[in-house]
């Protein structure tokens, strides 16, 4: 899943300075914070070492981390320095600049757990571009114990790092939360859409929205801005409430908007052919075509959807257009946006919150796939 | 893996009371220990009800904690309020009981995650005298995503129950540690005796031992014993030292007897079939044939280990006999346990350490099986 287009430029977000790179493109803000990885893998295996691990297991643990979490976008991980620099209204220094990096990279080392298992479950064949880590030759089912240690990576650096930090326990305590939620959302998706039995029954708003919230939002939108609070001490109930009643409401937003770009976005713009109605996924547009549709439409999806077959993922479509799911869309669209701007704007920054953090993370999701 | 025989008796440490039950032999004990659970099933589901989880998805986890926690003789679980008890040189009062008990699930769940993702690891078809998880109908590969939810039901429970104890962040790291260690070791396992390619020239004893201190010793002896010294707040490095220095040394030895009794113990009195042979394990027997091994015996092994056919089993066993590892074996027990009441002798008891915690240990794995 996408977060974020590459090709789009916000430049709200992306003015800040470091002192080891004056540039703002975001293509130079991808490269600067991969500069700081290679340093943290040598800390995963030093701690790997004090257990007088085997050469071989070492290596192996070490390709897991650079395959698994290299490579993407890292918009999650980005957010946290861009986060915290507009919190700060200033460019980093180059600690805080480590440090929040630092950050960034714990939650792309959970998206990495998530995605090697999630590969898994869904039966995947590639992952940015590459075969999934279990289809490598020999992995196969050890993927599932490197899930594992890619989670325990977190403490580990989160340990190394932070173990003085007044909120050490705070963010722990914040990643065994988010790592929950997007647990739950990832067994309701499953048990929902199950790829080897379909029942669009079985699909609700009620469970596509349960589904985006827990499996998506949370980590993705609500994690980093709240590392960066804990990472400012600035994490006051107060504070971490208005940041989850914009980011959830933005992350749903976004998921939404990914699975309409799986249905009507061209495959040059978001990069990939869309796959959701033929692998029987609980997407936000499915739900809006039976929510709409006649009894013979309907007969359509349930005899369709979810089938590996174009000619029924052609009839689908087909039955999307007829009912105009396009302009559904965009009309929900204005509609979000409209509601996420008016909470933006009330956003009160007396503790310290700032409104240039969410609208930075508005504007780089609207209209993106232009 | 059995921990220890649910007919052993050893009276040393199954002589406590707790108020609720005044019996002392060990099946009681089970049964008190299994009357916990249930409530932090209930403390589970209202962590997960929070986040107004689907009904179906709800009944999943609850059935998933159920059917992988619960089961087992919870040897390693059993240990947290015995152990305690010990300390304290008295019996537990009932909210002793009760907090000792839920650290004591703490481990189970910590070992259910595990056994969850081994089986899948290892494609083995029953635990328990049930079908694996993963094998149920309608499980499958949700069987990950389940293990994921065990291992974070951990550290609800741990903020639930202890969040205000002095040692809550202690408790979590240790947590944390542990589940890397045997990461670690379960890594190593997979690479050294995958189940499709047998190499004999992959085992070592180095190997071996590296194996079985992490994959094992750490979370079922360490663990438990450590919980207590944090929940007694008896946990100063000395006293962790001293736990270390003794219970992964009887761990081993814990494991090497299971690898011993797996290739000649009689099904009745282990209550299974040994299979290490034919799954190519690295186990400590087969190490010690390597390192006797006549070039023709050495040719057998090769041609014969690791395949799954009985014929070929039974000509290692015949080198295993020729080799008299039953003799090495009895020689090695007798060294091992007198070098570990050694250490037992010699541990420091004025920080609060007591030796009759380690005794207790030793006495139920010395002999058993006999």
């Amino acid at each position: 899943m996408p977060f974020l287009a590459t090709s789009q430029k916000s430049q709200q977000v992306t003015e800040r300075e470091v002192p080891i790179s004056t540039t703002v493109s975001s293509s130079n803000k991808l490269k600067e914070f991969e500069t700081v990885f290679p340093g943290l893998v040598k800390d995963l295996e030093e701690n790997a070492k004090q257990y007088k691990i085997p050469e071989e297991a070492l290596k192996w643990y070490s390709d897991s981390l650079y395959h698994n979490t290299v490579g993407g976008k890292c918009n999650r991980g980005l957010s946290v320095p861009d986060s915290t620099s507009l919190l700060l209204s200033r460019p980093l220094e180059e600690k805080e600049y480590f440090l929040t990096a630092t950050l960034g990279w714990l939650t792309e080392l959970l998206q990495a757990f998530f995605l090697v298992s999630d590969d898994m479950m869904d039966s995947s064949i590639t992952r940015r571009g590459q075969p999934c880590w279990y289809r490598k030759p020999g992995v196969g089912m050890i993927a599932i114990n490197d899930a594992f240690m890619l989670e325990m990576s977190i403490y580990v650096l989160l340990k190394k790092h932070f173990r003085s930090h007044p909120s050490y326990a705070d963010m722990i305590e914040l990643f065994h939360t988010t790592t929950f939620q997007t647990e739950i959302g990832q067994l309701c998706d499953l048990l929902t859409a199950p790829e080897d039995h379909v029942d669009l029954n079985n699909f609700t708003p009620e469970k596509h929205r349960f589904i985006v919230i827990y499996k998506t939002a949370y980590y993705s939108f609500y994690l980093p801005v709240a590392l960066s609070l804990y990472y400012l001490e600035l994490a006051t109930p107060e504070n971490l409430k208005q940041c989850e009643d914009i980011l959830i409401p933005l992350g749903e937003y976004f998921q939404i908007q990914d699975d309409y770009l799986d249905a009507y976005g061209s495959p040059e713009a978001i990069g990939k052919i869309g796959t959701d109605i033929q692998d029987n996924k609980c997407s936000w547009i499915i739900n809006q075509a039976l929510k709409r549709a006649s009894p013979e439409q309907r007969k359509v999806l349930d005899e369709c959807y979810g089938r590996k077959d174009a000619v029924k993922e052609r009839k689908v479509k087909e039955v999307f257009e007829e009912l105009k799911l396009e302009q559904v869309y965009l009309d929900y669209e204005q509609d979000v946006v409209g509601r996420i701007r008016k909470l933006i704007g009330e956003v009160d920054e007396s503790g310290g919150l700032k409104r240039s953090v969410f609208e930075g993370f508005l504007e780089k999701i609207y209209g993106r796939k232009k």
